[in-house]
């Protein structure tokens, strides 16, 4: 059997003035996560620098500029041919409403002690758990 | 001021059949963590894959064939000129011996009750702390 391979993901918990974090809802149709609620961010694609890409993402699904503050952490997921390695930052909204793009459907400012009542992509509950302390 | 830009780098944290984690360690004349211990791997290229380009760095500078098993976690580095984002996988040597690289003067396998008192690279040290469980 071939061994999957990890492709690199960098995702971003974006927390505005109250503390709260931008959660995001993909589509019920998706292949992957169909409904769940995950954090902007993408693919890292050949032949981007890592944090233009990442802003540049983060601006077409949300329509928010950003400034990028640490790194928050990482997580992984398994899919039926690969393995997804995330490195997910953390970054503020320097300006801008959220307007979602077509891959996305709802959105929601979460506090952090609300974030697991959410329908989140499995694959970041462990990070979420650690980043906000959660029990 | 010009704001620093995050560029992404790519370790590994390689177990052996023991348990034992390789570090490597850098020239005393490094302008960057001279004589201090760090994990194998290092900055993204541009056109290459994620696994591909770590199991190159990889072999290019312990000699060792590894398969990766894991994400291991996150770190992050602020130098003069930019900050770096670490994602830290784990894997595990499939072949062969070490044999360093001109990048390198020394290599051990160390037990992960053992790796603070080697003189790691300050920006790794919370992460042995979460990823070993040590106090």
């Amino acid at each position: 059997m071939q061994k999957k391979q990890f492709a690199l993901s960098v995702k971003v918990v974006i927390l505005n003035d109250a503390g709260q974090c931008l959660l995001i809802r993909r589509p019920s149709d998706c292949q992957t996560n169909p409904g769940q609620w995950e954090f902007p961010g993408g693919k890292a694609e050949l032949n981007e620098r890592f944090e233009p890409a990442l802003l540049r993402e983060t601006l077409e699904e949300t329509g928010l500029n950003i400034s990028l503050t640490r790194v928050a952490g990482a997580a992984e997921y398994e899919l039926s041919a690969l393995k997804i390695a995330y490195i997910i930052m953390e970054g503020q909204p320097d300006s801008g409403e959220v307007i979602l793009s077509e891959e996305h459907t709802d959105f929601a400012w979460v506090n952090s002690g609300e974030i697991l009542s959410f329908d989140l992509a499995e694959q970041f509950v462990p990070f979420v758990k650690s980043y906000f302390k959660l029990g």
